[in-house]
């Protein structure tokens, strides 16, 4: 019997590496999605490439000009904050990084994907302990946007008898950075394809993570959890010039 | 006192053309926005300009590739249903030309402008009435975006003290296509200004519409519901050759 097709936001970075890895695991047959949205950390992308193609999974990338809405240090010319601790991110409030409905658009594209290839599954690989205090990346966001993909489309309307309904599986929603380490690493994750920095220097076309932006500090945080060394390159450990 | 942004959806039809007089009307200083989303009938460009100059309102473009997913007459290779009369529109079933996730997606990029804009007022041109059975026209799927926007932003987590909640108008929802013909007469909307044709020949860089998809045969039933000429130009009344 063939697998059924699952969409999987795949941004390139540690979580959405570990989600596919957990559609892989869950008997999914995945598609994973990225977005040129105009970020200006776009080697992202190069490592959603080279995880989907480690996975064996078609990878489509979707262009959107996200810049030309701006509001985000992610899209505009907005300085990405620094800090020296993870206990200096305020999740508590919505950071500069935050990109206007970002996760919005990105599962609203999902859901077209998922309706012409007759998947009733998309996978969104947020979590609410390690992050930065987006509001599209909570619980209750996406128990909305599950509701509003069932009304919006076809099944909404005319159901197939077979058909369930469309499930967004947010499998790392409460699991630390650490968890979600230790989880990929069982899973078979490379994460030395896997890309989180938001303000990375690019050397010889690869990304050399800043150390110090939020994703940066989270994704550290977690590998000194579970005692393991990241084997990606960061510019304050291996002598790479800012 | 300057007046409230507000976003309104504009194809360059005639029905999102009155949502934008509405929006006028309501005392909000909208801003138009269109999509360039890979559709054959992409000639409604011009027109949505064209309404958004006569109105005075700043218009954007965005870019977004839907013909990279298909899955629709309007943005694959596959024809545009023709009639040839109205009654044979049937709206309890979804038709081809149906863009998979097109409304879900279009709001996602109306809210995340919005969002930069300061704005909290979305406008939608859906009606029920005189439709092609799109499941995402319905009053339940705009609610449920509704509630989705107002998890989604930044609004959802601090609300400043003098922000309301976002809404979606739809103020066309319960109205015929007749109606909306006289509402926009009233409101002075240039009728000749929009295009609805989803299959229209370019003549001298003009639409001319085919006068048979449904989108026009709802249109040709407005104009005779109030008695009015439909002042554009069609392919079987003017002699143009199809």
């Amino acid at each position: 019997m063939s697998r059924p097709a699952a969409i999987v936001l795949l941004s390139g970075g540690l979580d959405s590496a570990t989600c596919l890895a957990l559609a892989l695991e869950d008997g999914f047959d995945p598609v994973a999605l990225s977005f040129r949205y105009g970020q200006r950390h776009a080697v992202e992308l190069d490592a959603a490439a080279a995880i989907a193609a480690a996975a064996g999974v078609e990878h489509v990338v979707v262009d959107i000009d996200l810049r030309a809405f701006g509001g985000s240090a992610l899209t505009a010319d907005i300085d990405v904050p620094k800090h020296d601790s993870v206990d200096a991110i305020d999740a508590s409030t919505v950071p500069v990084t935050y990109v206007p409905a970002r996760n919005t658009i990105f599962l609203s594209f999902a859901l077209a994907l998922a309706e012409v290839r007759g998947a009733r599954d998309l996978y969104l690989g947020v979590n609410t302990l390690d992050y930065s205090g987006y509001p599209d990346c909570r619980p209750e966001f996406v128990d909305a946007f599950a509701r509003l993909a069932n009304l919006a489309t076809r099944a909404g309307v005319a159901p197939a008898d077979d058909e369930g309904p469309i499930v967004v599986h947010t499998p790392l929603i409460e699991l630390t950075k650490g968890e979600i380490i230790r989880r990929g690493i069982e899973l078979g994750v490379d994460h030395r394809l896997t890309t989180s920095c938001y303000d990375p220097l690019v050397v010889d076309g690869q990304p050399v993570a800043c150390g110090r932006c939020d994703s940066c500090l989270l994704r550290r945080k977690g590998f000194a959890e579970v005692g393991r060394t990241d084997p990606i390159r960061y510019v304050d450990e291996q002598g790479v010039t800012p």
